[in-house]
């Protein structure tokens, strides 16, 4: 059984977290799902809809699994100095790092990525790869693996990926039960990304 | 802008849920979401966290889109009269019904779909389909568009079914723009189902 800690701020995009927790909360004896906050209230997501913390950053919980969704929230996280130390402390004991979309900004923030391969959201990659120049950002990739650094592109890439963490944690065929459970068209191909093309990346 | 009923029940599939209000929240001036359950506590899903409602079905509230996702919690609400009775009026005043997965069963229980085409999970299709005799369910659809009535697949193809209600309330061109915006590879074809032969539908 893993301990996954999702990291959730005011801002937050609604599938970015909600669509790997789908994947990870369908295999309920592998995974116990947490969202973690700075504090208990509820936290309202870029869509206006709220999630509701389980624990905060400051209690002394261990997470095997440390997630973190990105969305519009994210660019005022990245100047929240106590957030950016709680992801850095919490990385460093982790057994894997995931993160969806901009979530690899706060990551980057943190400077658990430096010398990292990852890659983030396509239309705002190129912003966040010139703020972040000691990452080595990936510009075409539904999710990059990188030791336990998974990071993954914009929004519904992450269920692809959490597909990818649970074939790597567990196995291939675990994966593709979760998806055909739930009726998901999982892109297995890492490297699948028509989207660094729209943006003009590649 | 239209007024979106989200009805949630303890045990309702978080994805079912969130990957739909992910696509129509992109587009806030046109849609306004509203979680709603029986009362204002937070409501627990099949994958344990919880969402926040933020009206009741006690209140005298108009949706324009009455939105019913689907889990294991709809094994219970079948017997849930007064609950029954809210989707039958607020469907009655609704422009549109959208169901993701085991949701069609609700508003099959509740009598709304009688005569009509519609579809369902794909595991869970024999069952369903020989409780309620009385719908017209079609085997092999990611969705299914029957008058104002909008029935998705299992879980994930809430998603196209989402995107494909953009395209007949707005245009084929803003939900791509949506699909685009959230990197999701959008299965535009309603008849694709791969999933229907996995459970030797078809």
């Amino acid at each position: 059984m893993r301990r996954v800690g999702a990291l959730i701020f005011p801002g937050f995009e609604l599938l970015d977290l909600f669509g790997p927790l789908e994947m990870f909360g369908l295999l309920k004896n592998d995974f116990d799902l947490q969202l973690v906050a700075e504090t208990t209230a509820p936290v309202a997501s870029n869509q206006q809809v709220s999630a509701n913390p389980d624990v905060t950053i400051t209690g002394t919980n261990h997470f095997d699994i440390l997630f973190v969704p990105g969305g519009m929230g994210t660019r005022r996280e990245v100047d929240n100095l106590p957030l950016l130390d709680w992801i850095r402390t919490t990385s460093g004991s982790a057994e894997y790092v995931l993160s969806v979309c901009t979530g690899s900004l706060l990551l980057a923030a943190a400077g658990v990525l430096d010398g990292r391969r990852a890659t983030t959201n396509k239309a705002a990659y190129k912003t966040i790869a010139d703020q972040y120049p000691q990452v080595d950002w990936v510009k075409q990739a539904r999710w990059v693996e990188d030791g336990k650094f998974i990071t993954s592109s914009g929004v519904s890439a992450g269920m692809d990926m959490a597909l990818g963490a649970i074939a790597l944690m567990h196995d291939r065929q675990t994966a593709e039960k979760v998806a055909t459970w739930s009726e998901y068209d999982w892109h297995k191909d890492k490297d699948w990304d028509p989207f660094a093309r729209v943006h003009d990346l590649v």
